[in-house]
Parts: structure tokens; C-alpha cells; sequence
């Protein structure tokens, strides 16, 4: 969270409403063929339109030069600091499949792997084994018990699986067990401090219940642990703003996001229409939505430029329906840029559009990379989003006398 | 160094290069008849076709109203804080001169000057007395000897001179001994806390010496301290980037910057034809250049308009030698501005072009204080231009999962 002691003296509860729709992957990079972005090659005219009636500027999601993964880049958008929130990658993995992480819960992100007569690892991925013949494996490393400790593992996708540790005392700070090359067997969990010494042992009872699990096998005959982490203490979005908030995402680990800083979550379909049924009939009941468009990302990391045209189209398309329910405040950010071109996350800084009753435009009249950069709001860092977002609501009051 | 603990997580050696060009005083200000700052008075067209090419934006040294050192200017380049990694002028002095200096000397500035029988000061600089005539007075109180620690001088230029003390335990929290007026005494050097005791008694016995030593001559017969300072314990630059950095400068006070924090300093000659001479043989042996370019500095501190035109001009001529060496990144920074018509250092952001495979350039066509200021980099702090450098060169992996 970036650090304002004086919020809890300035914000101001009002039942005026916010929505926050997070593009993933919003900016882009020009083509090398035309020069133009994703934004500027596509068709926006609904965008474009509230472009000349919204303040606009560029976020900075960590810092210039940073790519975020898509956790840091949303918990700046909430406004929390990125880096002292930062959530370890088996915690991301196990809210991007719902499971609910308690408090203490260690996660940890689990790769199918195959080993050698000698133990020694020749394929990380288990030949990327399909999640049909995955599943029953995962089932049987669910029955693996450790003693002190409750164990529970769930299926991901393909060769990917999650395990979550749970018990009392546990610590996080253990190695990987992913050498990340064949050839050697994979490494043993190590403790990395005194405090996790016993997590480290519980993480090496279940590789061994694991190994003799599944042993036998021609092909994904071992497992291997990355990525042990837990909840950060974050927190709570609702009581920092005052706010009642909720969020419609279609993609699990965004909703998981939302409700690790107590963010309510409303169930949802899988698509942005969707969403937008959701916050349609959801509308009255909050004051605070956070909204999630993901097709965008998605298109961006497959480096299809055109695509993440098109799905930005799709996004314009929509936004009528948005607009008709009048929220007070309608920011459009992301969490960070995903050039086509580069075919994955970038460290650029991202449009940003906040539409409220009190902007008139200021004389762009594109929703652009280059457009936004001439706007009033100029650069900022992400964390402060919402701080303009509860301003244009009246939200705050007056800071000092 | 800005604080980003995050950093040895997500820096990704490659063989890519990176060229840092900082040419010293870069901005400048609008001369009053004509309206136009010296880049915009200049004839510029390769730096003008990189600008058509690259991100461009502007930096702030320090923060806005602050007028950096060259210290601090580099420094902040460097990514190091410039304020908490501040080098005394004692120090700067040193480096100015090649002196290498260990980690616990004590470096001050060191002034010949006149004193009137009674010990009064009549000049502070001792009439600006030649170097020729200088020279062997400084020998002379390089022959001093303080006990229990070891003294050093040497020559600068004219009046100046630096001294270095050595020995164990030292510290350098000193009060200057010249009182900035004619009329008086020059002050004594006191300890300002406990600590520096010792160190000030070596100080006096310094100067008492050098007084008896320079006594009867009709001027430069005594001697001032000023800017007592250490080596701040500077993190190493390649180790925080995963580089094997090397620089590259004219002028000894740049190697040394260089070189306090860990560059490797490749010997050149004395112009930036030498500069490129050394960088073109050299090239292959790092992945990253530091690459110093002086004169635009030393025509805005003389006050000369023309002449810093003239100097942005030769550096712009020598543009092409440089791109084709084909850098993976190519930075254009400045250390700070000199506008000639200050005549000095001055606080002004100062333009920035970084160049890459992946910049297409956003719309300016010119490499100008107002044409940067529209560049989608906006303006950041020089803390953070390291980072830029390094992402584009594909030497930064994603933050967070």
C-alpha cells in the first residue's frame, strides 16, 4: 500500500460509484511495418469518444524499465505498493484456480516431471502431459500425507499442479527444487532460514510420497516444487477507502487478487458480457466495482498483433453498456502493456482515461499510447489511480485546513 | 544506489550492449534574442534521425530547483541515490586528478594563500599564482610528515591542491579551515564530533607545518583546508546489473566516478576521437560503455553560447561512428544542463533519448529540450535511466509472477 497516514482523515464515504476497468495488457508498442500501435490501429470509437470528455495521462505500473507480472501490476492499480506486496508465484498460481489460501498457507507451484532409472530429470514437463492423463496423478499426490502437516493438491493444467501446505508455524523461504535443466536429478528442498526449517521437511516428505507415488511410470514419474510463498498481511481495500467493493473478473486469479485484499467477489460467466450482466444487476449494491477485461493480454502474449486489435475492438463494442449505467467515475487503466510485438509483458508506461462529471477532455481525441501521453494527468505511478479515481467521486475531502 | 531489492531477483546477464552516452551539461536554455536554447540553436541532424527514432523524455538529476555536481549528476545516472551517495569535494577533487584513493582516506581541497605578517588573510587564492610557481611549494608540503599517519599532496592547478591523509580510523567530519573573507585569520580545523578528533589534530599539524614551511615568502605562504570527505561505500555498479561495465573518459574526473564504483576504466586519449578511437577497439570486451563527452559542459560554464553550439555540433558529427557500432541500446543522457547563459550548472531537466531495436519513435523530430519534454518516457528521475537501458536491452526479466 502506498503510504498516505492522512487517508483515514480524508476519505469520505458518499454513495456516488466507481468503476475501475483494468484492461490486462492495455498498451502496446508500434508495429515495426506501420509505425502504429495495437490502440492506434484499431477502430475505437467509443473509446475515442470518451477520450475528448476524460482526464488522460500514462501509468507507471512499478517503476521505467520494470515488467510486471500481472499480480504487482493489480495491486498497484488498488493501490497498494507492488513491491512490499509482492505475491510469490505458487500464491498467484493457487488464487488463478481458486483455491482460498488461509493465513500461514504456504503454496507452492508443482511441475509433473520425468526422471531417469538414476533419478536424473529428462523431460521438466513431463512431455507436457494433457490434463486427462494428469489428473488422476494429481488425485493420487492429493491422498500423500505428511505428518504435522495437512497437505492438499489441486489440478492446474497439462503437467501443472499446486500444493498447498498447511499447519501451524510454517515458513516459506524454501529453495526450488527445479534445477531448470535435465541431465541431474531434481534439487532438494532446502531450508533457507531457521524458521522454515520444518516447512522444508514437510516439502520433502511430500517429493518423496510423490516419487514412490507415482514411480513406475515411463513419463511423469516425479514432481518438482517452485515458487513456496504465502499471503502477504495485506491490508483492506474496503476499510483504506471506505469503500464497499466488489469485483467481476471472468479469470480466476483476478478474482483471487480482489479477494485477497477483501475485495467482495461477485460470481460472474466467462466472458466480458458477462461481467457486464453481473454489473448490471450487481450495481446497486456497491460503491466500488473492479472490473476485468483480460482478452486483450491474452493476444498481446501470443505476439498477434491484429488479434489484440480485434479484441480491443471487442472492448469498444462494449462499452455502451458501461456507459448507459453511468457510474460517477469510469477509470480505464492497465495493469501493464503487453506489445504484440514483443509477445509478452513490457515495462511501458500504460493509458490511463478517468471520466467523471467534472472532465471536459483536454483535447485529445484518441485513446492512445502517444494521445494519453499528452494529457493532464501526465505520468503517474499506478499506486496513485486511485486517489484520482476517489477525488473525481467526492470521495475525499480537503487535506490540511 | 535507488533502493530496488527486487533487482538481484530480475537482472538477466545477455550478451547484449549497452552504450551510455552522457554528455556532460547537455540542456541548456533559451538564448533571450533569439528564443532558441543552444540544442535548438544547433545543426544537429544525426542526433535529430535518432531522436525520429527512439523513446525520448527528459530527466531530473536531483529533483526539480536542484542544481547538481557533476558528483551527484553522475552519480544519479549511475543509479546510484545522489544524495545519499554524495562525494565530498575533497574527494571529487581527488578523482579530478587520478589520485586513487582507499576506503578510509581523507581527501580536502587544499588552496595556497597569502597572509599579512600578523597571519591575517590578504588573498584567499594567493593571487592565482601559476602552476609553474606552485608546483614545487606543493612538493615542499608533500614532504610534511604528521605522526601516526601518512600525508599525501598533490598538484592541481594554479593555487590548488589536494591533500590526502591515511591511516586507520579517520574519519572526516571536519570543519574547513578558510573563512571565506580577507581580514582574518584562516579558521583551525575542528573535530565536529568525537569521532574526527585525531583527524583534525593530523589537520592542524598539517597546516602548522605548512605555515613554517611556506613562512616568509612574500605570497602563497600559508595554506587553507577545505571539503575534507571519504569514499562513501559504494555498492558495485556491474555486480547490481549483471554488467561487465567499462568506461570510457577524457577527463580524469569522469574515470574516476567511474571507477569508485567499480567500472573498469579502459585508457584513452584526450578528445572524444579518442573516445570512440578506444570504444571501436574495444567494443567487444564489455556489455557495458560508459562514454564521457565534455566540451558542451565547458562552453555553457565559460558563458559562451556559440561556442557550446559549436561543441553539440562536433559531438553530433561524431554520431555516425558511434551508431555503427550498432549498440544493442544507445542512451543519450546528460549529467545535468549548463545554459550558457547562466554560465553555469544549472537545475533544468535535461533531454534523453534511449534507442533500441524496439523504439520507433513517437512523433519528435528534433533532439530538444521541448521536443523530449512531448516523448513517451515523460520526465523521470536519472536515478531510473538504468532501468530503461536495461529493459530495452532484454537484460531485466518480469517482475513478479
Amino acid at each position: 500500500m502506498i503510504d498516505l497516514p492522512f487517508l483515514a482523515d480524508i476519505r469520505h464515504s458518499t454513495p456516488s460509484k466507481i468503476v475501475l476497468l483494468v484492461v490486462d495488457g492495455l498498451g502496446g508498442a508500434p508495429h515495426p511495418n506501420t509505425g502504429k500501435s495495437e490502440l492506434e490501429t484499431a477502430a475505437l470509437p467509443n473509446l475515442d469518444r470518451l477520450s475528448t470528455r476524460s482526464a488522460a495521462g500514462l501509468t507507471t505500473p512499478v517503476m521505467p524499465g520494470v515488467t510486471p507480472g500481472s499480480g504487482p501490476g493489480h495491486m498497484a492499480l488498488f493501490g497498494y505498493d507492488p513491491v512490499k506486496y509482492l505475491m510469490g508465484r505458487g500464491v498467484l498460481e493457487a488464487l488463478g484456480i481458486d483455491v482460498e489460501l488461509g493465513a500461514g498457507d504456504i503454496a507452492a507451484r508443482g511441475n509433473l516431471c520425468t526422471v531417469d532409472a538414476e533419478g536424473k530429470l529428462i523431460d521438466r514437463r513431463a512431455g507436457r502431459i494433457p490434463t486427462a492423463e494428469s489428473a488422476p496423478l494429481v488425485e493420487m499426490l492429493n491422498e500423500i500425507e505428511v505428518a504435522g502437516v495437512d497437505i492438499a493438491v489441486y489440478p492446474v493444467q497439462d503437467y501443472r499442479f499446486v500444493l498447498v501446505i498447511s499447519g501451524d508455524g510454517l515458513d516459506d523461504r524454501i529453495s526450488e527444487t527445479d534445477p531448470q535443466v535435465v541431465g541431474v536429478a531434481p534439487l532438494e528442498a532446502r531450508a533457507l532460514n531457521d524458521a522454515s526449517e520444518r516447512t522444508a521437511e514437510a516439502a520433502r516428505a511430500f517429493i518423496s510420497a510423490a516419487r514412490e507415488a507415482l514411480g513406475g511410470r515411463e513419463r511423469a514419474n516425479m514432481a518438482m516444487l517452485r515458487g513456496f510463498s504465502m499471503l502477504p498481511a495485506l491490508p483492506n481495500f474496503g476499510e483504506r477507502y471506505a469503500l464497499r467493493p466488489a469485483a467481476i473478473a471472468a479469470y480466476p486469479m483476478y478474482r483471487g487478487l480482489a479477494k485477497v485484499v477483501g475485495m467482495r467477489v461477485i460470481p460472474t460467466g466467462r466472458t466480458f458480457d458477462d461481467e457486464l450482466d453481473t454489473l448490471e444487476e450487481r450495481f446497486h449494491e456497491h460503491d466500488f466495482f473492479f472490473l476485468h477485461y483480460k482478452p486483450a493480454d491474452a493476444a498481446g502474449e501470443d505476439g498477434d498483433f491484429d488479434a489484440k486489435v480485434d479484441m480491443l475492438e471487442a472492448l469498444d463494442a462494449c462499452m455502451p453498456r458501461l456507459l448507459e449505467l453511468r457510474p460517477d467515475v469510469l477509470v480505464v487503466a492497465g495493469d501493464h502493456a503487453t506489445p504484440a510485438i514483443l509477445g509478452a509483458h513490457s515495462w511501458h508506461a500504460v493509458p490511463l482515461l478517468v471520466h467523471s462529471a467534472l472532465t471536459q477532455g483536454e483535447g485529445i481525441d484518441r485513446f492512445t499510447e502517444r494521445e494519453c501521453m499528452q494529457g493532464s494527468l501526465g505520468r503517474i505511478a499506478a499506486t496513485e489511480v486511485m486517489m484520482l479515481a476517489m477525488a473525481h467521486a467526492g470521495k475525499l475531502l480537503k487535506y490540511g485546513p
